[in-house]
């Protein structure tokens, strides 16, 4: 029995490990499916899409069980289901943009390649290995290169891919295949059934449209960066006095704007994708996508203030109270009428009308820069006279002051963002 | 003659809108290729990028050609000359990723759709189909709907559709194709024969490393930070007297910091392959490449500290000879040194070693800032005591002191970065 007990203390241990291990998976995996649900109860949208994905699958699985359309379409038909799971995204816009990228694609491949194996074919069989051969290593390099070049790379990169994909295969398969007039016919045929379904399905079931997306992340950065501006100067002037829960919810919100700082890839991709979108809603055919684009990188400029802002505000020189009160007011104002200048704007865009009262909320905001400029004027006055030995105190001042003139800094953005919403809007009535 | 002249006309004109046209065409090819070239020659690792695709395809193709080699995979050959196009990417981390994603996510979705087809026979035929199109539906959305989760994204995007694809194809044919294990097989042989291909010609061949690039990115991008930092409060203090051939040149140095601005995502995705490359060159495999992130994020808060400071110069509030005078040796004492700072953070990095004055210059640095602030507390005073009346300047003067102040930020962030590079560095002389 002394034999047996380390034995039974491994086995017993190596059950421990064993149970750890699964409970830690199991935990995992758990984790995983909750975030899974949580993922799906904020955004059914995608749940929808999952949805689509699976429908859009099954009916073009059609082709394979029933027996008419398979006797059609021969072995073939495969390429319609792999069109409809590489085609299928989340946009309406990116779907067609993937759609027509395949088709062309493959058609100018196919039709380029079938010239070539014409051309070789009239010059006898032995050749045409190294014919082909050069002209596929020739092709896929150019057509690679050029998917290095920025505005072929924005449109056409996966058109380029198809590209080369189709010319080699038609190129190599030619010199075994006897019909390949008939199987690259054939092939296109999927092809378009493929894309054809996807458009279709895509566009009429609960459709998700890039540009209506952009638009509503657009106007939700807008408000996002009017909180956090508010937020972030509120904050700085009435540190005491809140509660702690109430404190939470608004730092997460004085966070917003960052939110505005990372979201440059996904506007482009949207304004890339709006393009190619059929006129939907609100939006005309020709709806000037790049605007979006403008207003998005002043947003983004206007973030990068109050990113500084915020620094400053969390820096660790401290203020004396008496100035902090002193100019809290009106510092307030600047910011309060500034972030209404861009929730008004948000507005602006929500409703797609020029507003009535933005010139005079833009104006407003001027005239509060202008108040906050004369009572840094006066601020020495007050800090000199009453107690001249706080002159020393300047540093402290100064951060005042920082803020203060970091204040302008978003203004001025705003203000350059302000003409160029004008101008956009503009444009849409002249639409 | 009467009737002719106006047809000649019409002609004429219709002949130089067709010119013109032309004309344009020409130009706009001719522009494109111009562009081509000069990213090629900028650019050499993507030409040789390119060569290597043709290589590896022409490889591939010679399945096709040699008859021995052909007979053993038969139309199959397809799918290696698939793989290549697919998996083939511009760096080796990448291509990696895209190999192991795809040979997985074919090898599970095969077995799964192969045992669902046997489950399936043997319950009888004529459920199959419907049997069939739910699997396909139901894991199809289910599948989908993971490459929303961000953590599969990342990662296992491809790989999922891969799974998809080769799921739906295989529960699909196999209806219709009796050897559907032989096939099976066979693709699996192909797409490993495909991707080992373009493992090996993509690390044999001047392999191009993402971590390689993302390490050369970011200490390009801190020289960038350090110059923009040096000639932005440089320009700002010493306007007059610079040539304006030397201006252009400065200015372009002085944007350098909106590419460290706009590369979130290159280092985002570059950080991601360089986890799936092998050790090469200085680098190890469990090369800490997270740290690199952490370096690139402060970097960006440094670089939004910049973009608010160049807001600032270039204001229009001006501020007087005077006191722009008394200040500019300081705050360029204060952008050189800071400046200096990173520099020899970016030739740490180059060298990997930890460099010995780093501490000193940091001790430098924050000496000049301390400096700075005693500079701005005596500045009152100088303001006040010659000049009683200068006293109504301020808003100038806070102008100055904003500078100042924000000089102290990109400095606050940068010494939290120095830490960073300190823990990574001793990360690394660990490892």
């Amino acid at each position: 029995s002394e034999a047996l007990a380390p034995e039974a203390g491994l086995a017993c241990r190596a059950w421990l490990a064993l149970k750890g291990l699964i409970m830690g998976l199991v935990l995992k995996v758990c984790n995983f499916f909750r975030k899974a649900w949580d993922l799906g109860q904020n955004e059914p949208k995608k749940v929808i899409h999952c949805l689509k994905v699976g429908m859009a699958l099954t009916v073009v699985s059609l082709f394979y069980y029933m027996r008419p359309l398979y006797e059609g379409m021969g072995g073939n038909a495969m390429w319609a289901v792999m069109t409809v799971v590489v085609v299928f995204e989340n946009t309406v816009g990116a779907t067609i943009c993937k759609s027509l990228n395949r088709i062309c694609g493959t058609f100018v491949a196919g039709s380029l390649a079938i010239g070539i194996h014409w051309i070789v074919s009239q010059s006898g069989k032995e050749f045409e290995p190294f014919i082909n051969g050069i002209s596929v290593f020739l092709l896929a390099s150019a057509v690679t290169f050029s998917r290095f070049i920025p505005s072929v790379k924005k449109r056409f990169d996966y058109g380029a891919m198809i590209f080369i994909l189709t010319f080699s295969l038609v190129a190599v398969s030619g010199y075994r295949v006897d019909k390949l007039l008939e199987m690259a016919n054939n092939r296109v045929y999927t092809i378009i059934i493929g894309t054809a379904l996807c458009i279709m399905i895509t566009m009429i079931i609960y459709p998700i449209w890039a540009g209506e997306e952009l638009y509503m992340l657009i106007t939700r950065n807008m408000d996002k960066l009017a909180y956090s501006l508010d937020g972030c100067v509120g904050e700085y002037f009435n540190e005491s006095g809140s509660s702690s829960e109430g404190d939470k919810e608004s730092a997460k919100k004085l966070l917003g704007y960052k939110c505005v700082l990372t979201s440059k890839a996904t506007e482009e991709a949207m304004a890339n994708f709006a393009r190619w979108e059929p006129a939907h809603g609100r939006f005309n055919f020709r709806h000037p996508w790049k605007q979006y684009l403008k207003i998005g990188a002043s947003m983004r400029a206007c973030a990068y203030c109050i990113d500084a802002l915020d620094g400053c505000v969390n820096s660790e020189n401290e203020v004396p109270e008496l100035i902090k009160k002193h100019m809290s007011n009106i510092a307030l104002k600047v910011s309060s009428e500034s972030s209404r200048v861009i929730k008004e704007l948000a507005k602006t865009m929500k409703t797609m009308k020029k507003s009535s009262t933005i010139d005079y909320l833009v104006g407003e905001m001027n005239n509060a820069v202008l108040e906050l400029q004369e009572d840094l004027k006066s601020l020495p006055t007050l800090f000199i006279n009453p107690q001249p030995l706080q002159g020393a105190d300047c540093p402290e001042k100064k951060n005042t002051g920082a803020v203060a003139l970091m204040d302008i800094m978003p203004l001025v953005t705003l203000v350059s963002l302000l003409i160029e919403i004008a101008t956009r809007i503009e444009g849409l009535v002249n639409a």
